[in-house]
């Protein structure tokens, strides 16, 4: 990395923060043959006011991280598919008009509208009690609110890294602190990674444990896709260990045997969760598809699955009006509430001054043969091993 | 409108937030004989900062919109009278320093100073619980907190527009986004709209579900008066067809017989609340009035008795110090436990899509004689029909 | 006064908040011998964003004060002091990102950092229910969140005023309101005064009652200190008349025997409060101390014990990176349920209009016999009376 080109965007430590910037591969790796560029700008309106936006242009497609909001990915575009979904709430909310105790702990849905959203890093899942002291004679962390802090805290350092040399790889890292007094201190560590001229990208994050003290953590990709991946008859692709409905609801409407498959909009339609079991290669490494109907388009997910061994789809084919999305949700653990999800030893844990590392592999797929092979690689992670669907659901 | 003026002050599309801004009637309407202007600022200092507030000055009277609290009008002076009133909370407060869950659910109380202040868009009334689910599977509205959201959301859009031939109507629109993914979406279209030299303007509202589903909504104008209109003898005039005291309270020291009468300011005073019918002339047009005691000053209030078919006195006429006002509350429903508001049929509900109109139309006399004349149009709504008092409290 | 310069910083009245400014003894006070400095900043990056900071270099100590988290001081360094902790919140935080309901009312602690953090106005304590109230007909203050208000409401107004002529006192004053309807207005006036030169300086602050009506009110000074005074066998000296454990845990470890007495860091040690009642001398002044192991440093506080009649010493000796922190709180009160310490009449009153006077003198020490003489001056305040371990806990 010496030869990397740097550039902080915004640091707590320095006390700055970069209203505007444009910089452009011409400027910067002028012999990178892809012209790309990066710019930061300021939002404003209505809920959007005061949020520092970032823009990746990598020659190939086009990411919207979102510093003021954890570093959450709004949406990654392409020329002709996009990640990212139309949420009712159609404007990035600055943290401070979020209430998270709202409508009995969901107002984190007041600004919830992103890509790749993190839940976490205390806990992720619904609303609910915790009586649970996190450490001796401290208080415990309930009423939880849904999906945790994360998502609404702002990062305090964020750098370009752009290298200098072939393949000329951009690297925009932040760092978000969820700490208090008798309490969790975890920060996260995000390093969203990409090369020129490619439809694919990398996050790396790390968890680090602050504190003194041994700390549960969580962490949960809400990873929400909406058209033109999500569509009538598109699919669900992985190698499937096991698949459980998170509920009753979740079994209606055949919805355990048809969980990998996505229907058209439908007004008043309720949500399904399905609670899922990877296979892994030799390797570990495990890897999840989701396909439009016609099959020439795709996003491929994949990880090391000890990183990440809970896998959640979340089927939410509402109403285009009311957010026709669907997540797809690499975690530590389900999105159940937590007392089920400590019984059941999904919560790992950080001793002081610990880290925990976990790496995303996505790429945008466009043509039919790309979409074909990677379902070959995801086919071959199966091999012959059965899918497991378990008629009885997870709660 | 092929011919009007159009600047855009706020815009979360546009991503633009005009700071400061100062236009004339001699720059945008130079044939206009009436002198105006309309300038933006940002405040600063204290529960202000970063408030952006939007001052009319049309020859006759000064009106402050808060762009920043839902488009809220703070005040309307004119030479000799005011509308408004002198809150203990004597800055505007900009969202991010309101807790809604303060106090029990009555946090929003530490931002209220306007004179005329939205309640809703999903509902309005005291704090309590809701257990109700607003639409299939989704969460429950509840605990609410006092008077919804909407005051506290700062608006998208705002636009001046002014027409250039006379009588070069000047109107502040702006748009305002209650949303949230597993919640109503309901947006507030606003215009305010005054003539260059009349004391006198019309707010014409427009809620919108932008949501997929049918929705409950609900709208209450908390339209806020004190000196120099709200004075000992100052009264209240309307065609009222009934009236009844919310609760035991407004029934004490002869409440339901004076409860068009105010007093002086008093100390310790607990509010008195009365729930009105009003009558409606052959077009469905209803009027009240509030004028001081010499009936020499007084703001009168005119709409369509469908569009806001429930009208609420508040009195508190409490000492100077702790807010001596009275409030003027046309609304689509009663300030009452929104259970209670939904057995009697007083929520009403807007189809996917559909939008719900009101528009109310303020005046200021301040003359012997404009008063007169517009106790003359009321008496004249009321003709012989009765005033029926309910002598058992609403609750 | 006539003589002094005064320099707004902050004006809600006047809409007026300088982003920065950098002042000096050379332009304001050219005869000073002593060079001295005041700047203004505007934080930036991570929670930290948009906080207004004043920085006072008095040419012998650097004291950070907090505009925007009600005046609370960040800290006070000296060559080789320092007034002030390690929390594991690192940065400043704005309190647009503080919700004080999370973690069961204990949000407050996720923006707790600084020296002095006054707890107040109308309650500190711990979180829990109060169904008092407040005034007849008005709504409860329930349920409380932790330690108040106060320290996460903005100053409305902040001006330096310095003394043209010898001995050429700087004041740094601010007005916070803590203000809404059918509630408490209660405002503090602080006044911060430093003189060239000097290792020390003077807190004076003054609570109003600007309702109407007779309100109970409350202040602590919760002083936090770290590193260097605070290490293993640095020791609280004063002259104590009672000392009482505020609960069991209190009691563990030889807690009552040993109150006056810290422990190096340990992980995983839970704090321990004693409540203690000081002599005071003749005049009503009372006087403490915390000094290292050494003695060569220290820092005391003295004040009216009228004013500020009780005193917790707060015991956080826990790991460093968990906060390794005692607060020493002279106060209106103990931090314990409000319901209790209003059967212990320990709840003040401010009728309407009505000021509270609060001073302390802070004092840094640096040399054997700098300490050695504080001792002293404490030692003649008990006398020959004697200090009353009360061996049952308060809770």
């Amino acid at each position: 990395m010496t030869h990397a080109f740097q550039q902080t965007l915004i640091s707590a430590k320095l006390n700055v923060n970069v209203e505007t910037l444009h910089l452009t591969g011409e400027q910067v790796t002028p012999n990178c043959p892809i012209p790309w560029s990066v710019s930061k700008t300021r939002l404003h309106g209505g809920r959007s006011e005061g949020v520092d936006l970032i823009t990746i242009d990598n020659g190939k497609l086009v990411m919207r991280i979102v510093a003021t909001r954890g570093m959450n990915i709004v949406d990654v575009t392409t020329a002709d598919t996009r990640l990212g979904w139309d949420s009712p709430v159609d404007e990035i909310v600055h943290p401070m008009f979020i209430q998270p105790h709202n409508r009995g702990g969901i107002g984190w849905l007041e600004g919830f509208n992103e890509y790749l959203v993190r839940c976490g890093l205390e806990w992720f899942g619904p609303p609910g009690d915790e009586a649970r002291h996190h450490a001796k004679a401290e208080a415990p962390a309930g009423p939880l609110t849904l999906h945790g802090k994360v998502a609404n805290i702002p990062a305090s350092e964020v750098e370009l890294i752009v290298e200098q040399t072939a393949p000329y790889r951009i690297t925009l890292q932040g760092l978000v602190k969820e700490r208090q007094l008798f309490g969790p201190k975890l920060d996260l560590s995000t390093q969203i990674t990409l090369e020129p001229g490619k439809a694919s990208f990398t996050v790396t994050d790390s968890i680090h444990n602050a504190g003194a003290q041994t700390e549960e953590f969580a962490l949960l990709y809400h990873l929400n896709h909406g058209r033109p991946l999500l569509e009538k008859n598109a699919k669900f692709v992985g190698p499937v260990a096991n698949v459980v409905a998170a509920n009753d609801r979740a079994l209606e409407e055949d919805g355990l045997a048809s969980y990998d498959t996505f229907d058209a909009p439908r007004k008043g339609y309720a949500e399904q969760c399905y609670l899922l079991d990877l296979h892994a290669d030799r390797r570990g490494k495990t890897m999840v598809m989701l396909h439009n109907a016609a099959k020439n388009r795709a996003v491929t997910l994949s990880w090391q699955k000890s990183q990440l061994p809970c896998f959640t789809i979340w089927k939410n084919t509402a109403a285009e009006a009311d957010g026709y999305v669907t997540g797809l949700e690499p975690a530590t653990g389900y999105p159940l509430p937590r007392q089920m999800e400590r019984s059941a030893r999904r919560i790992p844990k950080l001793r002081a001054g610990q880290s925990y590392e976990t790496a995303i592999d996505f790429a945008i797929h466009d043509t039919p043969a790309a979409v074909k092979q990677a379902a070959d690689r995801i086919s071959k992670i199966q091999g012959n091993r059965k899918t497991h669907h378990e008629t009885e659901p997870a709660t």
